[in-house]
């Protein structure tokens, strides 16, 4: 797959702008979340932290013995300049650290990444002579801006799970099994170049349709149930997500398609409001107003959608409390849904990415109910 | 898949016990790690915490309102008695363990799986009327401890792991690529019963055999190459973990013959070591002294193994700094690796039950090196 670039290695400049700006002063942020590490450097192993004095001072990038090689070629290959210490032991990297803080006064940590445990390490061992410092969201606001590169890994993700849903559908008429059906997707989605799911594939026939978050089953799919299928791919680390509700022939109960229709006004609703500026707990209003006046406010018991982007769930979120507002390059989903027991769920979902002229759908599989 | 039972209803009491005899005294302990979660109530979902009181009072276990039905099925299939509260926003959720803890003086956390933002915002918001205690590997230290259910699992888990090995090895004369070898593993593994890969598989051929974790690449697998596969299965939650290195017919350079060699005679005096009372410190010492002895103490750069269970990394770790003493129950991978940049790298690795009787392997691929 050929990829517009990332601009990887502009990403700690802009770190640097946005510490130097906040309201919690720190001489340097710890960058301990192996998201953001990965984001600022272009680092995909499991284990490095990176320190990011806010004066300008190369960064310094600590890992352990494992990723010698894979370190020194991933930061070379994106252009990143940093300092990488390798520490075979807990104690090889602290020292790297108290090195590279020599003189500070006010640590940064990531509040939100760091555990408690953690912290108190930090704070006592670690850096005993400085102050440690609870920053929120700094590296989160920064991502929420998808550069092309991001979006063309989100958009490839997206077309790879488009691509398997067309080519798998129709197999659903042969009775697999949920687990089965599940199995199929991610098989076929790797075969199509992504490195794997970006969450667990939910197939949720009949009944258990009412589960938003059900676990595939070894239930066989039978003509007449409603199918819901909530998936995603990962392309060199970004994920898509998509939910599309079938009928696998005419569907059994008559409320299903009722059900659907209601779901598809209010998932378009959603995603036409979608746009540069816009409170994202208007989203969330636009697809419950729908719901609401179908008599169905209590059935749909989640949220409208979230971001996307290296995680399957990252800022901003798009429900009825929250405080972000849209902006250009924000990846989000618009995935509403109705749950009833008795007759089973519907849930429609697209990823969208927020452009100056509103919002681009990534995800653009059909939304046919009867298949 | 039949597997033994395991006693998932019995492990709140033992939880209890233990905080009734820790060092640090609560009134409860509020479980915010879904592992934890998982262990103590069979609850599968993405959302949830259990309050635990000390006292024998009735846990809460809160959840949102994605997984109402889920739990109470889950919850109630492994006859766990615990009050179900569905909150659908925060603040309900909030002010169903604001109830739950009413008149408490000291709330446990876990400190070790509760973000700092999460622990600040407890302490001032959530339960601002009592005081937030950390607490360390309270949950964990009773994981440690598999029954035969969980035993079961891993065991399971490493069958199909050997099962998959066994069927695909053939294949590598074929000349795939490390990332096509990687993904006929993880669709071998689903296909006789896995619920996924345990971590992402490690496939590293040649000169990629020098960095541990390399990531499974493009590059096509050649007769002479060394290879080192490194994977797991899941079944039911439980991971297992394996590590073999083969020539894919005679080795192409000779080093590796003696590299495998050492690696392998590291491996047997490690997992001959394994016992309930040996400290974790002299398994990995008696891999080391073997490596040493061959000249290569920098080459093994990473620690000897690690516990496996519902996560792939946990309790007890088996490095040179460990404090853990090893007791049966425990289930710890043996796998020291010398890896050789000018050469390649080779890793060999078992999952091991500790018993009365010293270990019992649970991965028994075979070790032959030339295939």
């Amino acid at each position: 797959m050929n990829l517009a670039a990332m601009d990887v290695a502009g990403r700690t400049a802009r770190l640097r702008e946005a510490l130097a700006g906040a309201d919690v002063a720190v001489d340097a942020l710890l960058v301990t979340s192996l998201v953001h590490v990965r984001y600022l450097t272009g680092f995909t192993g499991s284990a490095a932290v990176l320190l990011v004095p806010v004066d300008g001072t190369t960064p310094t990038f600590v890992t352990d013995g494992r990723y010698a090689t894979q370190s020194a070629e991933q930061l070379g290959a994106a252009g990143v300049d940093a300092d990488i210490r390798v520490g075979t032991t807990s104690a090889a990297q602290r020292d790297a650290l108290q090195q590279a803080t020599s003189g500070m006064t006010r640590i940064g940590l990531e509040a939100g990444w760091v555990t408690w445990a953690q912290q108190r390490r930090y704070a006592s061992e670690w850096f005993a002579g400085a102050e440690v410092v609870a920053t929120d969201d700094v590296v989160e606001a920064l991502r929420r801006r998808k550069d092309d590169g991001e979006v063309a890994r989100i958009e490839a993700a997206a077309r790879i799970g488009d691509d398997s849903l067309a080519a798998l559908l129709p197999r659903l008429h042969d009775g697999p099994t949920e687990r089965e059906f599940a199995m199929e997707l991610d098989q076929d989605m790797r075969r199509r170049g992504a490195s794997g799911p970006s969450f667990e594939t939910i197939v949720a026939s009949g009944p258990n349709g009412a589960k938003p978050h059900h676990r595939p089953s070894d239930r066989r799919i039978a003509e007449g149930d409603a199918v819901v299928v909530d998936f995603g791919a990962v392309v060199d680390g970004y994920c898509s997500d998509m939910t599309r509700t079938v009928s696998v022939g005419e569907p059994a109960d008559a409320m299903l398609t009722r059900m659907r229709a209601v779901v598809a006004e209010a998932q378009q609703a959603g995603v036409e409001t979608v746009a540069a500026g816009v409170a994202s707990v208007d989203v969330d209003a636009a697809c419950r107003r729908v719901i609401d006046a179908a008599g169905w406010a209590d059935a749909f018991v989640h949220g409208t959608g979230h971001g996307v982007g290296l995680q399957i769930h990252e800022d901003p979120r798009v429900t009825s409390v929250s405080a972000a507002t849209l902006d250009i390059g924000d990846v989000v989903t618009v995935e509403p849904g109705v749950y009833l027991p008795d007759h089973g769920g519907v849930r429609i979902e697209d990823t969208v990415v927020v452009t100056a002229a509103g919002c681009r759908p990534l995800t653009t599989a059909p939304k046919d109910f009867v298949i």
